[in-house]
């Protein structure tokens, strides 16, 4: 159901030729209110695509109408004209829902997502008739489209909705590779018909993205273009008490963020990193994080190999409080390492299956995370050496 | 001509069965003086193996009489059981030397290094009756069987040599994988013969080392057991001007560092990342690391595309100052962006050859770094897949 399954919201997601092959590439979600509440977290890499730097201005002023979301094109790195091009993006889009009559908007108010190759520029004779097409095939069934329509290199569309006392939130997302917390390469749009201000959706989400969409590292490059936004059309008529509305975000959050994971770029193995033991939950992400990102055992994991070496290494190379004599790690539930040598027989650890369960306890503190990453595969070198992907 | 290049040093590389495939497996290196000064720099992750803990304590006596070497075996993870097993490998080294005569060595004075796979402990009941065979192979040509005896996923042995005013620098490397900063997974020992004290012998490591094997940056995975000695035995009886011995060790670093990088696991290109312009060395090395470190990045080379959007993500993560918009990248030689964005024509890049020259002008300073790396590659996927790689 993706962004349309709140009420007060329609979208669209078309073929405008900005992709080559003729894929869908241009989404466009508007929202209809009565209320245009918004919230947004953005890359924290300091290349900054053009289309952040815009839409990081339109969510200080807290009001968001649409969101216009291309693939095929990251628009970063393409200087002042790549900035200009953003800008007209978002004029074309007021301009154009206000010709069909779908609500007063004001480039101002509309928030602008791009991905896909870096350093080109976006090939705006085609965006901006794209930008036309979309609005007329708004509807309130459009969600999916939209949600295929920002697709790059993922092989599903992805979508979660959570429904409870008459308000729902509901997402779509993309993601496949240049996953690394800060965020991912990621474009989400949340939205919610719940009736929630400005400040409470901001709470909300950074509450959600700090342990669902910053903990997954697929492969540890940090993307230019990162854009997770939460809309809020107070259709339903129902405020929900924080704590409810900002579970219903996490889950929705959580969800999409496996979902990244489970169709990360040539991974075969999805790597669920459990750090226990902690004395805080910064050492236990700096430790999940260096796990998550170790080459080496990356490819072990992907040749279902229980290399407890790797993680130990990896552990070494952070600052966590910890002492090497009493790590222990267990692969699969079999604690392979106790008290930082060898533990229980390797040969009873099975990983046929696709996700594997890592779980390192620094026996320091109590504090946890998990952090989900994949693993290093040849499909992985592959789809990445290769030019435009 | 390897450690045994200077005179006053014997060596032996033999195959002691440690490795099941029979390869030479046990490198011996006796300093046989007069002087018997040295000086060690150690892996910083901070789970060490059982040898570098022992050497760490030998080299704080700054008296070094012999380093015992075996590949087939990290010794690293293993408990109290594997020290016991480094300080027993020391012990039978002194023996054993005292025992066919060939100096006054005493265990203290032993240092001991070991790689291979992480977590099992060492079969002593064939290395130990090895150490009697390598005492009794050494020579003063023995330098290139030592430099082989240490050899574990690396296809060719590596050894360098400077020699000038009568006083010569030489020594061997392995390290093929885990080849990180801090240092890589390598053993290296070098010998002199130039009359240096011990703490004119650290100094002219620890800088040595700063600007090579620190620099090198394989595949980003820090090792366990990473361990560089330089023993000197004053027997060329030439005491160098500091400078002048200082800049011998460094090129002979460098030059090893260089082989390393050239002979890394599954690599088909070797990656020179220089940064200029940096407002702080640290700043420089900090940038370089990132973008040795970039999978995406290290697969658009592997595929010989130019890919310098890459590039700039990875700069993007820094902490280091700089101003997006005035990063400048070339890649060999061609600056295919200028200020940020789009510049020289990419079609101009030729990347047919092993090396790859990636320059990141950061346009703040006058500092500048240069990291070495290498491609991702399915073949390092490959052989870093299966167990006991």
């Amino acid at each position: 159901m993706s962004v349309t399954a709140a009420q007060g919201f329609t979208a669209a997601g078309i073929a405008a030729g900005i992709k080559a092959n003729g894929n869908p590439d241009l989404a466009l979600v508007v929202n209809n209110g009565p209320r245009l509440a918004a919230a947004g977290v953005f890359t924290s890499n300091r290349v900054k695509a053009a289309p952040v730097h815009w839409s990081e201005q339109v969510l200080r002023g807290g009001t968001v109408s649409a969101v216009v979301l291309n693939s095929g094109g990251a628009n970063a790195c393409t200087g002042p004209k790549g900035f200009q091009d953003t800008h007209a993006t978002a004029e074309k889009v007021a301009a154009t829902l206000n010709e069909h009559g779908l609500g007063e908007h004001n480039a101002g108010e509309v928030a602008v997502a791009s991905t896909g190759l870096i350093g080109v520029l976006l090939p705006m004779d085609k965006l901006l008739p794209g930008i036309e097409t979309a609005a007329a095939a708004l509807s309130e069934d459009g969600g999916e489209a939209a949600a295929v329509a920002i697709k790059t290199t993922d092989t599903v569309h992805k979508t979660a909705t959570v429904s409870q006392d008459g308000w729902t939130v509901g997402g779509m997302a993309k993601g496949a590779g240049m996953l690394a917390p800060g965020l991912a390469t990621m474009l989400v749009v949340l939205t919610t018909d719940a009736d929630v201000d400005g400040p409470a959706l901001d709470k909300a989400l950074r509450s959600a993205t700090r342990t669902t969409f910053d903990r997954v590292d697929s492969d540890g490059c940090m993307s230019t273009n990162d854009t997770v936004l939460l809309l809020a059309s107070g259709a339903s008529g129902r405020t929900p008490a924080p704590a409810d509305f900002a579970e219903a975000v996490r889950k929705v959050c959580d969800d999409l963020a496996r979902q990244l994971i489970g169709d990360a770029e040539g991974a075969s193995k999805d790597i669920r990193i459990e750090v226990i033991g902690a004395a805080s939950e910064d050492d236990a992400v700096e430790v999940g994080r260096s796990i998550a990102r170790n080459n080496l055992l990356k490819c072990a994991i992907h040749g279902e190999d229980p290399n407890w070496g790797r993680v130990l290494s990896a552990i070494g190379t952070t600052g966590a409080a910890f002492d090497p004599d009493r790590l222990n790690v267990a692969i699969n539930g079999v604690w392979v390492c106790k008290n930082g040598s060898v533990g229980e027989d390797r040969d009873l650890v099975s990983m046929k299956d696709r996700e594997v369960r890592i779980t390192a306890d620094l026996s320091t503190g109590g504090e946890s995370a998990v952090i989900w990453a994949n693993d290093l595969t040849a499909d992985y070198v592959h789809e990445n050496s290769a030019y435009s992907s």
